[in-house]
């Protein structure tokens, strides 16, 4: 489960969309045939502050949310639990202006350089990994 | 399908490591109860360098992997295509220093903060993300 997804607002259905979010919906071809999603049809996104260079969190697309992330330019995931789309801030305002996004060398993992509005995290902490850190003590 | 794993040689045995591994396989029972892995037993890892900030790859760890992690202060990942321990850096020297650990605030992503030696992609660049931009050109 993606780390703060849970006080999101779903992305509303395709007919509620603002105009400017219609095409997200098609992935371009060369992106799509360029990203290998795992079994479920997601791929791990690290989101990064592009300004910190903080991690921020890690949550995952499928092809379209990737689709409406590219072309509104603003971070859209995909729940996993409720399988649904959701958009980042949607309901807290905290949303991820997105500046870009790269493939790994193998093409299973985005890494996406936000800025971002607010902290990232929902329970309020910077970013998701804010002071968790794991000793072995 | 991790980034780098391909070029890596796996762990050997238990019965071959170093006399300071053998404690690694055992991870403590507070951070097993704090990481969520996945159905498969297995755990996202983002790797980012502890100096520049860059993110250098993603990977999987199993509780074995990330015990040894721990221990060993030392990059070891599970290879879920060959299902294996591997060490990263173990055939290309270009090993990671592990200077801190973070999981997020649900539990089910590792931040690995390291210091990397070389290039952290076996393709040779700094990062597995680099020159990998997707556009929706």
């Amino acid at each position: 489960m993606s780390s703060s997804e849970d006080t999101e607002t779903p992305v509303p259905p395709e007919s509620m969309l603002p105009e400017s979010m219609l095409p997200a919906s098609v992935l371009p071809d060369s992106v799509r045939e360029a990203v290998r999603f795992n079994a479920d049809g997601l791929v791990p996104v690290i989101t990064q502050d592009a300004e910190t260079s903080e991690v921020l969190m890690l949550a995952w697309m499928n092809a379209e949310a990737l689709g409406i992330t590219l072309a509104t330019a603003q971070g859209v995931y995909f729940s996993r639990s409720r399988q649904e789309l959701w958009r980042k801030g949607a309901t807290s305002g905290n949303v991820q202006q997105v500046v870009s996004l790269a493939l790994d060398c193998d093409g299973d993992t985005v890494l996406m350089r936000v800025q971002q509005s607010g902290p990232a995290c929902h329970t309020g902490t910077t970013t998701c990994f804010t002071g968790r850190e794991i000793t072995d003590a």
